[in-house]
């Protein structure tokens, strides 16, 4: 079950606190259901993981079965979708569910809106006589580092990071949100556990929405100079354990990787997409977002792949199919 | 009017001096027409903005009819193309337009062709007593910042740079050449307003092309970590308002970006296309140069657009055909 | 001939001790043949420049004209390919060939597997009068910069790099185990010379391939801004002169790319691909690895080439196709 482990949760509150204030612009005559007054609610979480003291939401009927057996106490969703929700689950029906949904993770956990810069930085060597480290390096709060870890110069470890043993950080790399296992090698310039590019838009001035989730990147995996991987939504991004990242790879929020896999330069993966152990994938590579690509799967180089992928697959082309039918049908192109 | 707010015009210059010179390698009979003597000219512009005192280049029949009403009181071009122009403007018909172009506005503009770092950089609190920045941030002449706005760590603020209020700014960030309105969000190791990729090629060593635009960021607006934003040759470079760039985009010269406006990571804009309001660009999508995207497009992640789009389309595919098609085709394929 | 100016060589060795250690696991009684005692190797070197005081390896039939004749006094390689070598080249006949070569190509280079940040860096200022640097700029051992060269902020010259007359190096860059020729430009935030993304893939932990060669950037060339650019492994990266490329290019190990060559942004080039002079390749094109591009070829925006493009020829798609089939197709799907 997904635990946070740096974002503070500001939490309980009361159900009806959350749901009727200024920034929501909701009051009880906006809902069907009347919600009951002197509950409080410990955390926001997504429909698998609440617990009958938690609030969820529900978006899409993509996720109805998942509704069907959710243990939160509330639930936040739109009325054709309240039919899928256990009896007892509270029914907060409303326009834009992304949006409530949003301001009440803000709630929950005001700083995880804007990646604010951490100001209080200090020299590492301040606080981190066992690292070897580089010139210009700074580290936050909330770090820890382990042992016969090397980091380079001009990186910042800013806050809510855990370094494992025998890790080489590079130069020039920023560092946020992130949990990194032992013998992992970050290049240079890499940026791990920014916030995901996830917001709701506005005409005027969109809507941040919170990423309260981290990076996890698992022992003995590499991750090449010039890559942005971006902290979960109300989840993890993953990195399996011994999979490497090339250069100027781009890996969004909630995507998980597994183990073994090469991911070759300039490709990127979009967010909630799911890839398996033994992936290969070529350089220039685009995966959409919330796919499943299977376990030793290969896709070549600057394929677009657009829908799940099968175990044991072998695929490219844009969009990409089986290799077989791609290069049948190149050769008749150029016959 | 496109008006310069950074690099110093060093004119006026007598015409016959621009024109004839050592670099240029021409002399008065090398040009059909005689050009007066001792008339001053003020700038170098493009033909709508040039008024009865400046200097303008025509190259292409692309710009026939702009070239009809231009004002500029002479025009670099080749005798094919002398025909478009009016009757009072005199007629500078060379081989290489552009080359003479280059040349010209280097004289006008002698520091827009080399991006030089510039060396007598600042820490920036001693300046920026309201700036709340971080740690080795730096800071060049010719800058202004706004209230409650804050930069992070190993940062430079080179030359020529505008902040508004309440920005964001990362840390490795580098500005240069750049006007960011109020609440502006600059993500790390993002790097604004270099020169364009502009150059004339020569076997030996080709010839840097000036670059004295800027890059223009509207309220409001988002650019992700390690994107590329050049500022243009001899017009600018424009990010509406509202508007959201992912991770590792790159925009080159002269693009103007329309408000409200959403654009996936590693997203390529090539240079003096202009987009659109309320436009949406998936992942890894290319756009080339000298196009027009019209308003409420959709752009399918992956796509290579090489025509322009009329307003109100959703393309997909390389090339970019309506997404219908591209999903029938895709269809039939995989039949 | 390769000839390598960084790493330092620590032969020569043993031919036996070479072969057989903990590390390869091997013993005498695994080889079919009988190495001989006492012989000293020099080298690990490519068939064709091996000497017959060198060893060098064998792992495809797309070498077996080099191997006929090298003149190496050993060669790795497998069972199948061994009647390929000179009678007089002693076989050392493994199932793993690269991992056997990499594993001796540690014993002579054994700093050239990891990147290690080098720690022991100085304040430009404090070794280079004759350097106009910015701030914040250090560098390490074995370094030499010419006469009018100018290295922006933030910018770090780690070890082995040899820089030219009249260069200009941007902020925030990385350089090691490169050689930049006079009047050479790297703008902001580009990384040269990092290892290649090279391993031998295992379940547990990959082995990460050594890379001993090195970056050669020759004059009047120019680097975009977020480049990323690796150095060979057994061979060099080369950047012609007079070649330029936009910003976020990627360029593989032991790519050679010729003289006046124009790439676009976002291009990359996969592991030991040639491309030959006044080659122009548009933006977010990609080129596989080890392939062949001719003098005078145009290769389209976007494109995916994925076999070898002779000379003077103009290609598009992916995969990339004569642009003539690419435009009679594309117009075909749009009627």
């Amino acid at each position: 079950m997904f635990k946070n482990p740096f974002f503070e949760n500001k939490g309980p509150f009361k159900l009806t606190n959350l749901v009727f204030n200024e920034k929501s612009n909701l009051k009880p005559e906006n809902l069907v259901d009347k919600l009951p007054e002197d509950i409080l609610i410990s955390d926001i979480k997504n429909l698998k993981d609440a617990t009958n003291k938690d609030i969820t939401f529900l978006h899409s009927t993509n996720y109805k079965e998942l509704a069907q057996s959710t243990k939160a106490f509330a639930c936040i969703t739109i009325e054709s979708l309240a039919k899928y929700l256990p009896a007892k689950c509270k029914k907060i029906c409303v326009n834009n569910v992304l949006l409530l949904t949003a301001q009440i993770t803000e709630q929950f956990y005001p700083d995880s809106t804007i990646d604010n810069n951490y100001f209080n930085l200090k020299p590492i060597d301040e606080n981190f006589n066992d690292v070897i480290s580089g010139l210009n390096t700074f580290v936050g709060p909330k770090v820890k580092i382990g042992n016969n870890t090397k980091i380079g110069h001009n990186t910042i470890i800013e806050q809510n990071v855990i370094i494992g043993n025998n890790c080489h950080i590079g130069s020039n790399v920023i560092l946020r949100n992130t949990f990194l296992e032992d013998n992992v090698h970050i290049l240079d310039s890499v940026i791990v556990g920014k916030k995901g590019f996830g917001f709701i838009p506005f005409k005027e001035n969109n809507y941040r929405y919170p990423h309260v989730g981290y990076v996890h990147v698992k022992k003995n995996s590499e991750i090449g100079s010039g890559c942005t991987i971006d902290r979960g939504s109300l989840s993890t991004t993953v990195i399996g354990e011994n999979t490497y990242l090339d250069n100027q790879v781009h890996i969004a929020h909630n995507v998980k990787i597994g183990n073994n896999c090469i991911i070759a330069g300039q490709v990127g993966i979009a967010g909630s997409t799911t890839v398996g152990n033994n992936v290969m994938i070529g350089g220039q590579a685009g995966i959409s977002g919330h796919l499943k690509i299977g376990n030793n799967v290969s896709i070549g180089g600057g394929s677009g792949v657009i829908k799940n992928i099968p175990d044991n697959s072998k695929v490219m082309g844009y969009p990409a199919t089986e290799i077989k039918n791609f290069l049948k049908e190149t050769k008749n192109k150029n016959d």
